[in-house]
């Protein structure tokens, strides 16, 4: 391309380097992260109930093969009955909660580990008075859930 | 490779799938979880003190793009000043401690959530009189960690 750069500006790999920063997202109680939108569980469906979303890193730029989230269920609320190749790493965060995986169903509380293989069926509730808010961990390229009818 | 397989018995590929369980690792308080083992840091090494580690994801089978670790810090305790491409994501969950990012100290508390971006100086370290913990989330594909003197 003659003309077009100078002997001076040739032309420079992009890194995406600088526009990576480092980050900190304080806590600020409640349940809510300085920087970070409280959303909506997902933009359409039927099959879920009381529940939110904050996408705290994977939708900021970031390179990461993962995403991590915070989910809020209020009591009586649901996520969507479904099932997927991809794995989900669920960390209970704020007060307790069901988790229905096929036909079994376990409860996490606070520091709660749970790793739902792929194609589990599966749901996350609350049937508590209180929130159940908890981290879940999804790899960033993963398929699209498979809503399950019962 | 005739005469290995009857026509009953084509071979399948294998998916691993059977393999993989869904989980539940309890938090059981003073920051351990049932079936995590507690372990070293690293193998090696002269420039970490007083940190142990916690695989929780990543090392039984799981197919994730990622690894959740737990490390805790005991005061006057820290990590490996070191530099690497991949990313670290650093979620406190016990007491206070501190993060080194280049030549930029932060102070990490409880659920605070911090992004390290590539190729950052950094060290977490414990000033305070309890211990530091914190969940750290990785690529499960990512490059050496290269030490840095001082």
């Amino acid at each position: 391309m003659p003309g077009r750069y100078s002997s001076c500006e040739l032309p420079v790999k992009k890194t995406r380097r600088s526009s990576l920063r480092n980050r900190l997202y304080p806590f600020q109680g409640n349940f809510v992260w300085k920087g970070i939108r409280v959303e909506r569980y997902k933009p359409s469906g039927d099959d879920w109930s009381e529940i939110i979303r904050q996408t705290i890193i994977g939708n900021h730029g970031e390179r990461t093969d993962f995403e991590l989230r915070y989910f809020e269920i209020r009591p009586g609320g649901y996520s969507s009955l479904e099932t997927h190749r991809h794995e989900h790493v669920v960390i209970g965060i704020r007060g307790r909660g069901c988790v229905r995986l096929n036909r079994r169903d376990v409860e996490i509380g606070f520091l709660d580990v749970l790793y739902i293989a792929p194609h589990t069926v599966h749901r996350l509730y609350n049937p508590h008075n209180e929130p159940f808010g908890f981290f879940c961990i999804v790899d960033s390229k993963r398929d699209r859930p498979r809503p399950v009818r019962r």
